[in-house]
């Protein structure tokens, strides 16, 4: 009932947005919308493209089938653009095309990395539209062996900012400001994960890479890239922290030797639970408003952070996968998982922004959110070495790489 | 080594905050702080008290004994304030005396009720001291065979309001606002509690009663009664959620017949969690900024609603707590926690107050969440006919009495 009632949704997603409203060339797609993808792609005017592309209207998956337009095998679905667009090597320079194929490859790359060390559990592959423009791919894996629960969601949003959210990025400081008042047409490209494997040994991971283009109300547009991974171990591995930060470190310094001190530390500053004066894990990288040096160049930085998360974290995943564990040790990981919450529901800015969002998908906002989670009244982890541990990283951040 | 290190908190209450600075009295007051309870209430210059009373200093229960002055045997502790102050007859119209007395009844009563009705755990009496002003007395009772979590938690706070919380404040509408970018000395009176129970068919309950006095930065003093009671059910019994609303409206008609409906609607509209559409319970009462028809009639209405907590809950659970239950009734219930978890992290002024004050007492604060929550991804509780008639009354409101 649920998977026919959001393939409803996706059959209506013709909803007129204010990013379509100016762009009258799509509603000529739109009317084609039953035919091939290929087709569609064909009949969608180019001339004003140049300027502002967009991904074309997204579609039931029913309509085109992957062995006629030839999308990467590894994919886990039908991207949520026209993949006959995506897959025209002649669009490969238009940065909406780049990040999506991103996102598209390295969901697929890590699900099926994550299946196979699973063994049993299988990400389910949930396609979802939003009624007022866009929609994504929610890979979610439940109940495995290895991984508790793993989701890996792809959005390609576009529509009409909302006051509230043009307010809240124009609180960031040293963001060219957005004008407050104004319908601002904007779209949103980005992959966000975080995996919470069972075993208290293995550490959580969080990863998120997007791409935000808006309106800049006075006829131009404002583009950025965004992203990030960190860490969040139950129990503190000192090489596990290492190996996970060199990698990325090493993705870094591939562009320029200065990002990764300081997305390092923006990370440490960022992934702060303020009221409990600790950091959620021992970090990583996060970056915001990276629009230089130029589009290409900022693109590939983020994709090589983007082909590191693979080598960042399965190795740990299988490192620690098979270890044993007792009762306690599944307590304190519980209620480590409870402070994941209170930071994802209290501070997370991409949270709140998506809560804050009208027509937002909760199910893949609030997937960041762990199985289970306890909470225990006056817990003293210090009492504890091992837990004390983990304590002091948290209050105080290391230098891992 | 937690409770010493809080003892510790206890002894060196003594900061001066901006409240104190500006009553010298209680400096004395303070100076005699290692004498009997009995001189130190006489120690206090009382000249001034008509105008703004204050709770004696916080101090350590070891320095007063029950037996020398008397405090109710059902009180749970001595209470925050000197016990010779509060136990003083010519002291009752006081509003603080009665704010604080009443809350230590309710305290008292109802937490001796639930460990009658647990049968085995028992309640932990947890004294703490703000830094900054105050203190508090928590009580929690964890892992009992009825109750898997409980907590009965009375606060005492005096100190400045951050300027956060005065923007905070004056955000909400139809109050008198307060001057901003100043010091404004407060002091704060309340009660509140969240019940977990264990069998998903006894459903969680709520309540907060409070009284607030402001310096209104112009000589004055500005103060209010907020409070209220809520239910949040994991299966809908309609008996239960009667019962619970009859009680409560029976002790509003006492004063006004107005008030119940007010209030109830009140309570409707806040337990709101807008980003699933849904209400977090089937609600009961909520009233805030209460200081009319006059100081006596306003104590009066509060202390009626106070008075029916015990007979609007014990009663259900009572009836309820002896049923068999599923494994699939209890991951319903750890879902709707997860919920609960959401309203009171993303949502309630009340845990945002105190996440963002100077030195308040997380673990008291936090106290509102559940031992255990659970998340799923795109849950259907409207597959299941006996978890939608839940869902519909959480969409849309019932008239219960």
């Amino acid at each position: 009932f649920q998977s026919l009632r959001r393939l409803v949704q996706f059959a209506t997603v013709g909803t007129a947005s204010a990013w379509r409203r100016r762009r009258p060339y799509l509603l000529v797609g739109m009317a084609t919308v039953a035919t091939s993808g290929a087709a569609l792609a064909l009949s969608i005017k180019r001339e004003n493209w140049p300027e502002l592309p967009l991904p074309a209207v997204v579609k039931s998956a029913s309509v085109c089938s992957a062995a006629s337009i030839g999308r990467p095998q590894h994919w886990m679905t039908d991207p949520v653009s026209e993949t006959g667009w995506l897959c025209d090597p002649s669009n490969s320079a238009e940065p909406r095309v780049g990040m999506e194929r991103l996102c598209m490859d390295l969901q697929g790359r890590l699900c099926r990395a994550m299946e196979e060390l699973d063994g049993e559990a299988r990400f389910i592959v949930d396609k979802w539209a939003r009624p007022s423009g866009g929609g994504g791919i929610s890979c979610v894996l439940t109940d495995g062996v290895v991984f508790e629960r793993a989701g890996v969601n792809i959005s390609v949003v576009h529509g009409s900012l909302s006051q509230q959210a043009v307010r809240q990025m124009n609180s960031r400081p040293d963001r060219h400001k957005l004008p407050e008042g104004k319908e601002l047409p904007f779209c949103a490209i980005g992959i966000s994960s975080v995996i919470h494997p069972r075993n208290p040994f293995v550490p959580t991971m969080h990863f998120n890479f997007r791409y935000f283009e808006v309106d800049d109300g006075k006829g131009g547009v404002s583009w950025w890239y965004g992203g990030g991974a960190d860490l969040t171990p139950t129990f503190l591995d000192k090489d596990d922290a290492t190996h996970f930060h060199r990698t990325l470190k090493a993705a870094c310094d591939k562009h320029d030797k200065s990002l990764y001190p300081k997305y390092k530390a923006w990370c440490d500053n960022y992934f702060v639970i303020e009221h409990r004066g600790e950091r959620r894990g021992v970090g990583g990288i996060f970056f915001d408003d990276v629009d230089s040096p130029n589009q290409p160049a900022a693109f590939a930085f983020v994709s090589s952070c983007a082909d590191a998360i693979e080598a960042a974290y399965l190795p740990i995943v299988r490192r620690n996968m098979r270890r044993g564990y007792s009762y306690a040790d599944r307590q304190w990981q519980l209620l480590r998982r409870g402070r994941y919450v209170e930071f994802n529901l209290v501070y997370d800015r991409g949270t709140k922004f998506g809560l804050f969002t009208k027509d937002a998908r909760i199910e893949s906002i609030l997937m960041s959110l762990p199985p289970l989670a306890r909470w225990e009244y006056c817990h003293d982890p210090d009492s504890d070495p091992v837990k004390a541990q983990l304590m002091r990283v948290l209050r105080e951040p290391v230098d891992w790489a």
